[in-house]
């Protein structure tokens, strides 16, 4: 299709459809002007000083609390609505983080659970009133899920194919409101589309806010949501949690119901999205997902394979050990990072943990080229299609992920098999490696965990995600374990200052130790990857637990 | 590679792999005659007259008995090897059932597990002195593994990289004594190759023993092993134990681990190949499912999801409901079959249980030709590189089973991909259909399982395989589905007459239903699907015992 082809210009189509958002904004919440990203560079403090006492009250809850307090008649479920979607349009107009906007829809659930409430004197669910944000992959009734699209808007999806995960959480009483910006197709790890431009950081607006589940980090970062639900596949539930400080899961495959939730690639068979919450509160992940897994998901969903919920057989004064890797030997992690790593050390040490060492068993930088390989296999010809389909650019974004080629020919299925062989020979190393770890500890087990920095920088500003990498976070999805993002700190440009003696060891590396600016990244959160082989999310969530809760016992002392 | 490249002509080396199999069985156990098909047609009969009384005590035993004897010291682990070897030469003698022979090393094995016996007064592990077979793509140290390719003879594997549940059972006191036949590559349900030849059927030698874990089923039948393993990708567990009348576990994928075993196309990922267990006895399969999934193979299996082993809640004085497929729409199954299902169908009354129609809610001639089109991803080209290297020709079952075709070009990861998402959506529509049929029983579950013809005829003429389809066995590769071969009866040519008012439906009901003869077929064994969701072996298992007990009550009555 060429240009002549296509009767409306896709800038108009854009258009309409971001016009149509702010529609669904009542207008007394519409800003008269938005401040700039110099006079307010955190959302999330800005709207707590800006919004009334009551609404900030709730949205700096979490999830278990406002549960707890609407099962007793404490809170409405309309309150609790209204407080999340009048900060959401806040957070919105500041920083372009819904890709859908239906308040309307969900003040009229929340009005039905209040009078459910009122009548029989009890919850509909454990989620009963509590707002849910959505990745714009979920497909929701009546709702596109264009996925950063211009071709996808206005295709409303039909009841039968709403995402079996949205009627799981929806049937056990959680409210939508929003869905949330991605970049076109999801293969970036920033957030920017024809349709909704660029998607700010919510705590530092001059930066990015990672992707491509960059609106839920977004939204939830600024506490738009407490609770909502991303995908990764190369990080993209993790980076955007990195980047806006919250926790974020990323599971193994499948352990997530997919079913019913578009995807670019959908059917690629090599190397899978999962599905992952992101939280402000730790707790209220472990909530979710011990809820989805207990689910019988598995009845829903043929890919879902039937492991149940496993509570870690741990206690929680029990001696852990975790690997540490510091580095990845390629690209040296910001000095805010490189903290975050020894702030760790010295909380578990301190708590009474070990640590030891971790020296990767495969080069990393191996890992990294089989997933660009993997997302670059038909070298982004299902993307430029559906983009030619409207007349939109691709973004340079998806490209970079996928290995930085645009066009030519799809690889051979038997090149795509050697790719399937290989990831697998990674993960038996890998695998082999970790059992191995045994005789470095002293707990009588392998490492329990492995802590990694989530990524190179605390994130980086609008355009240059091409000139980064996502090793940090890909590797973990070749092996496809269980990751958990955790907030450690803050940068602080008084104390994370420039290392000048360090000798970077490749292009990519200088280019990195080059891009740090303790001026630009200050206040930016910083978190660290927690990491649990594949299929041991519950005990990702344990050790992630573990480490926040040495970092506290570590503050108090101070 | 043309033929003058190839130093040594494929016949050769074969022979001298045939010649090597005898060599390495002891001399007083060779058979100065084969006595002809027509002669001696049941091989386990055969066998039970000409063997001596405490062999044929120790064959005609299970597994559970046999090692319940041993750990109370009233048979040696060398007693039960001996007494397997000696009648395993002899099968293979009548059948060419096996690709490897090493009595020596079982012989060696045996003696030390007695030892080990005399000296603490314990077996070694719950397998202590048990027989094993396994199909020739299991990888021992030492051995082979061709999988009937002429190229690949005389490449013995290295400890490191023997097959992971061979060590899981080696560990527990199995003892391997031979790799049994397989087609070339495996990609065919009969067993035929150019290094071993024909493996004929060890309960009616004029049929075929089935395949692609034909050596395992003949085996088996004889009784010259009580329990093997073999692999299924489109029936290959299920075929041969179908014709052979033996107990076969097909689970769902990855349920037993495959690490380090030998494959055709070993990185397809669309829909792989499972390994499953084949037995004269059912407990003895329920015994050795369970053992090898709380081995925590998942630990060692990067593949394996970690699934507990999950006892079934239903009582055996529950009720359950059967749903019960006689035919599948395209191909009317042989007469004997047809009373099978209704002798089950009677059983199962009888002893309070209820049945159900069964209407396929999907095509089962498209999932037929999704299987194979997923078989002939590379239109054979893997087959016909790999006989290059030897000269030798492909064998037509394999090109049967791919579709047809040999040579020309692969399909494109597109096409794969599209493949991957196919199979998907009938999973879906399978799995949504079962737990619908909730409305058509009385228990207040859906069925509990699908009873379905094995196969349309009971066996096949040697050279008839791409006459006939897999469409009974390959429905339930594409659904993922939890299968256990469960014997029935026997073809009574008396019982079982040609159906005269058949009309056929088409051609290939035309030619199944004029391929039937009673006296051919008279004495074949007769087996049906006994057939549970995905990952629901245990109930897969517990079901076929149901319908066990319910044929041995039923024939006690009478």
């Amino acid at each position: 299709m060429t240009a002549k082809d296509i009767a409306v210009p896709y800038q108009e189509i854009a258009a309409a459809k971001r016009q149509s958002l702010l529609d669904n904004i009542p207008k007394e919440w519409i800003l008269e002007s938005i401040p700039s990203e110099k006079e307010v560079p955190n959302v999330c403090e800005y709207l707590d000083k800006f919004l009334p006492e009551e609404e900030v009250a709730i949205t700096s809850s979490t999830v278990l609390k406002l549960a707890d307090k609407i099962s007793k008649g404490e809170l409405t479920a309309s309150n609790v609505t209204k407080a999340f979607c009048h900060r959401t349009a806040l957070v919105h107009q500041m920083t372009s983080c819904c890709a859908e906007i239906f308040f309307d829809r969900a003040f009229h659930k929340a009005k039905e659970l209040d009078e459910y409430y009122a009548k029989y004197g009890k919850t509909i669910g454990p989620l009963h009133g509590i707002p849910i944000s959505l990745k714009d992959q979920f497909n929701l009734e009546g709702l596109d899920s264009a996925i950063g699209y211009i071709s996808l808007l206005n295709k409303p999806f039909p009841k039968e194919q709403e995402s079996v995960l949205a009627d799981i959480l929806s049937s056990a009483g959680a409210i939508f409101f929003v869905k949330t910006t991605v970049p076109t197709a999801m293969m970036a790890g920033d957030t920017v589309s024809n349709i909704y431009g660029y998607t700010k950081n919510s705590i530092n607006r001059k930066l990015s806010c990672g992707g491509s589940s960059g609106g839920e980090g977004c939204l939830i970062g600024a506490r738009g949501a407490l609770l909502g639900f991303g995908t990764d596949i190369g990080g993209s539930v993790r980076i955007p949690s990195a980047f806006q400080g919250i926790y974020g899961l990323r599971p193994s495959s499948h352990r997530i119901t997919y079913r019913n939730v578009t995807n670019s690639y959908c059917n690629q068979p090599v190397m899978v999205s999962v599905i992952g919450p992101m939280a402000q509160d730790l707790e209220d992940i472990k909530f979710i997902f011990k809820f989805i897994v207990e689910s019988k998901q598995y009845l829903r969903d043929p890919k879902v394979p039937p492991i149940p919920y496993r509570e870690v057989s741990l206690k929680p004064t029990d001696k852990l050990c975790f690997g540490i890797m510091k580095w990845n030997k390629y690209i040296m992690p910001h000095p805010p990072i490189l903290r975050a790593i020894e702030t760790a050390k010295t909380a578990l040490l301190k708590a009474g943990h070990e640590v030891v060492e971790w020296e990767p068993p495969v080069s990393h930088l191996d890992l990294l080229n089989l997933a660009s390989a993997i997302f670059g296999a038909d070298n982004c010809k299902e993307m430029l299609n559906e983009c030619a389909k409207s007349g939109e650019p691709l973004i340079k974004e998806d490209i970079a992920l996928c290995g930085g080629k645009a066009g030519g020919p799809s690889i051979s299925i038997e090149e795509h098999w050697e790719q399937a062989g290989l990831r697998y020979k990674y993960q038996q190393i890998y695998d082999d490696f970790w059992l191995s770890t045994k005789t470095l500890t002293t707990t009588g087990r392998p490492i329990d965990g492995l802590i990694s920095p989530s990524w190179e920088t605390c994130s980086f500003k609008s355009g240059d995600f091409p000139k980064l990498t996502t090793m940090y976070t890909s590797v973990f999805n070749v092996l496809d374990y269980s990751v958990v993002v955790t907030p450690i700190t803050k940068v602080d440009k008084k104390i994370d200052l420039i290392n000048n003696s360090y000798k970077p060891i490749n292009e990519m590396d200088k280019f990195t130790h080059e891009y740090y600016d303790p001026e630009l990244f200050d206040g930016t959160p910083v978190t660290l990857q927690v990491v649990a082989p594949r299929y041991q999310e519950e005990k990702a969530l344990f050790l992630s637990s573990t480490l926040t809760n040495a970092l506290k016992l570590n503050l108090e002392e101070k």
